[in-house]
Formats: structure tokens, sequence, C-alpha cells
């Protein structure tokens, strides 16, 4: 079952200026960013359909950011 | 330089239901995700502050959703 990594949760909260994160914490995060790449990409698929394409371009993410 | 794996991007649309997807639309998702956790994570730091901690728990993470 494709996941996110853990690993990857800590260097970028790391990176964004954390000292201590707790391994819960991570889990918190990533199942959180889990949850909204299946929601950004449903709408994703949405937009591209709307625009006549089987794929999903650039241009429909960036939609699901408004 | 920490970053999103790329193929964990697209390893999540395609669990969501997405058939093809752009390498640039991989992509926007990573570094809307990026800028997110960053976002998130500041938030975190703040809160874990505020209960009068040095360490990011889960709570911190999940009041961050709100």
């Amino acid at each position: 079952m494709a996941r996110l990594p853990v690993f990857s949760m800590e260097k970028l909260q790391k990176k964004a200026g954390a000292k201590r994160v707790s391994e819960s914490a991570k889990e918190e995060l990533q199942k959180t960013l889990e949850k909204e790449i299946e929601q950004k990409t449903k709408k994703a698929m949405l937009f591209a359909k709307h625009a006549g394409r089987k794929t999903i371009k650039k241009e429909d993410v960036f939609l699901t950011n408004d």
C-alpha cells in the first residue's frame, strides 16, 4: 500500500525549524497529507476531465490550491 | 536538501484513482505539499511552545488541521 515515507516528514519538519518531533506527530502529518493527496487528486481528475483530457497536468493540480 | 519523493506522489495519485499523471503535475503536488509541511510545522511549533513543550506532539499537528 502506497504511503508517504515517515522519514521525509521528519526531514521536512526539521527543515522548517522543528528541533524535536515525536513519532506520532510525524505519523499524524503523514496521515493528513495522504488524505490531502487523495482529495486533491480527485479534484484534479475532475479538472482534467473538464478540460477534455485524461491526463492530469500541472494546471489541474494548481487549481486544487484554491 | 529534503524533498518529498516524486514517486510517492505518483503512487498516491494512482491510488486515488488517477490513470495518467504528467511529470509536472507530480512536481506541482510535491511543491504544494512541501510548502504545507513548512506552514503546518511552524504552527505546530507554536502550539507545542504554548503547551510548555519543546517536542512537537501528535496533538500539535492535529490542531493545524483546523
